[in-house]
């Protein structure tokens, strides 16, 4: 039975998320998985970090109030995050990232993933940012490192789909991807269908809890956008940055759009895709596009995300799904353990013969 | 690079086609995928065998016409199948069983698998038969003899579904799926949503070839029935038999129960799922389900299939794509091997262990 000691990097609802299934599903785990995680590190820009070598009862972190400097009242705790000294020294197998998503140049996140990945501890991370502007120095510091860069959680939290087309799809000659990528959009447009205006629509979406106070990211396409370059990137060997992809969102539908679509028996959608074009050039963008009722996205309704795969062999191969969540994205780091964990072997044995 | 050796047992469409990819594509795969495909035997019970340990032509046999005894032109070719002393003692590494489902014992694809097992070669089969009846002994025949019993084309041809829920759906606590796994039913129930009678979509469905002379084990849920087996075994750790599994087809819907359904927003579906009791006990059921049309599987049309399956962590997450055809059925024996290979460093690490 394996142990793997693992740090948390950002105490937002996804790490907290992941704290709470370790305390309530390790034996579970040890059973179906055959490993137990044992949380030695926490680090949050508000609540401060806490290191304990033989590991934090998960229980206790759990019920640890949201309050700046909180980590100072545990045991081995302190104010101050120290991001760099606790993921580089804290005695972790993995590093799980979970901060804010910075679309500009992914930091911190991306240095939070390259201490970790340069002291030789595996990665795992659902923060879009660092898959989507690093991923290529991050991928070339976990080869060399012998450890691992794992990544699921950054597009559709623990629905498996970047996992599913790098080995489930192998050689099936996958050409490109369409996709329902963002939850708060796909809401807002079906409230729209339902009658009401964009601008109403966004503020239900935001009672609901699925937009943020500033829906900027969501509703214009940029946060699709970061998922389309790492699914690009990813799946189609493309080396895309955020500028190359083409991207209109929502907010410019009107109510009479909706409409229309609706007479000629179609829906307007907000869809990522990307497509390898006869020259192998990777074409990639984001923008409304009106589906008819029988296309296999145009059923995707609500939160829910999707992606569609055009495959030579299979034709559309298409995974439904949630996109976000708090126990769901946590999820996705459990996954990226798994992956880990089965890898180990392997990995072993390639290190014994080099 | 590995190259790996390979019977096929049955040549009718699947083999057929997956010796037509082998011909195509084995310069491709050995870049993508890091092997290539060797055949080195070939039986079928109508065109006899060939075994060459050198290996033989791909084209040729490609081009092999379909007629009584057919190999026997070929060199290293015979009038008989001679399954047992091919599969025994072909110099081969995976054996590729593909001959016709037999719902009742799975005979003669038990024996062509146990054979292949009990000879050491690994099996990846797309035959419904041998996993739905037999699965628990060739699974254990395989762990004996440290070889891989490989199956993701029994259920959705080369959609991957029983891999992805076995693998990448790890821990995420599976307890139920519901599917549409019968692409013949699922256009019957479509043309007849158009306005025809059962018997006329019937008759639709022979003439483009989704229904078979005999369509009684795809309208009356017995093909489903099996794939429902194979997945609340393989899945939910069941350990059903057809028998257990409550079966209704689609025959006795009427042109009025289709439409009573479209005016209250619904539409029939064949469903058939497997859910895990709070007791533990699995409960499997095959049968038309009237279906809301937000339901995931409502908008499944034609001979796609697709598959929800029910986890705590994620809630729905479901994979929809074909679930029959040639090349794709092919492509799942394709992706066994590629299982196969993938497997082959963590094995020989625990053999060495052993």
């Amino acid at each position: 039975m394996a142990q793997y000691n693992i740090a948390l990097i950002g105490f937002g609802g996804v790490n907290r998320a992941l704290a709470q299934l370790v305390a309530e599903r390790n034996d579970r785990w040890q059973m179906e998985l055959g490993f137990r995680l044992n949380i030695v590190a926490v680090t949050d820009l508000n609540l401060g970090s806490v290191v304990s070598p033989n590991g934090i009862d998960a229980c206790m972190l759990v019920e640890t109030k949201f309050e700046r400097g909180g980590f100072a009242k545990l045991s081995g705790g302190s104010t101050e995050a120290d991001n760099e000294k606790v993921i580089r020294q804290a005695p972790a197998d993995i590093v799980a990232e979970a901060t804010f998503t910075n679309p500009d140049d992914g930091e911190p996140a991306v240095s939070h993933c390259r201490w970790g990945l340069e002291s030789g501890k595996h990665v795992v991370t659902t923060n879009k940012g660092p898959v989507a502007l690093a991923a290529a120095e991050l991928k070339a510091l976990a080869r060399r490192h012998h450890v691992s860069f794992e990544y699921e959680g950054a597009v559709m939290s623990g629905t498996p789909v970047i996992r599913v087309a790098r080995t489930m799809l192998a050689g099936a000659g996958l050409t490109g991807f369409e996709g329902i990528l963002n939850g708060t959009s796909n809401f807002v447009l079906g409230r729209m269908e339902g009658g009401l205006g964009f601008s109403e629509a966004v503020s239900q979406a935001q009672a609901f809890g699925y937009a943020e106070a500033d829906p900027t990211a969501d509703v214009e396409g940029y946060d699709v956008r970061l998922k389309v370059v790492i699914l690009a990137n990813e799946l189609l060997g493309a080396a895309l940055k955020p500028a190359d992809v083409s991207c209109r969102g929502i907010s410019s539908l009107t109510a009479a759009d909706i409409e229309a679509a609706a007479k000629d028996g179609c829906r307007w959608k907000l869809i990522g895709s990307a497509i390898r074009r006869e020259d192998g050039r990777i074409e990639a963008s984001v923008g409304p596009r009106r589906l008819a009722l029988d296309h296999p996205l145009a059923g995707v309704n609500g939160a829910i995300n999707a992606v569609s795969f055009t495959t030579d062999m299979l034709g559309a191969v298409t995974v439904t799904g949630p996109g976000a969540g708090r126990v769901e994205t946590a999820y996705a780091l459990l996954s990226d353990i798994v992956a880990i964990h089965r890898a180990a072997p392997a990995r072993m044995t390639k290190e014994a013969a080099e």
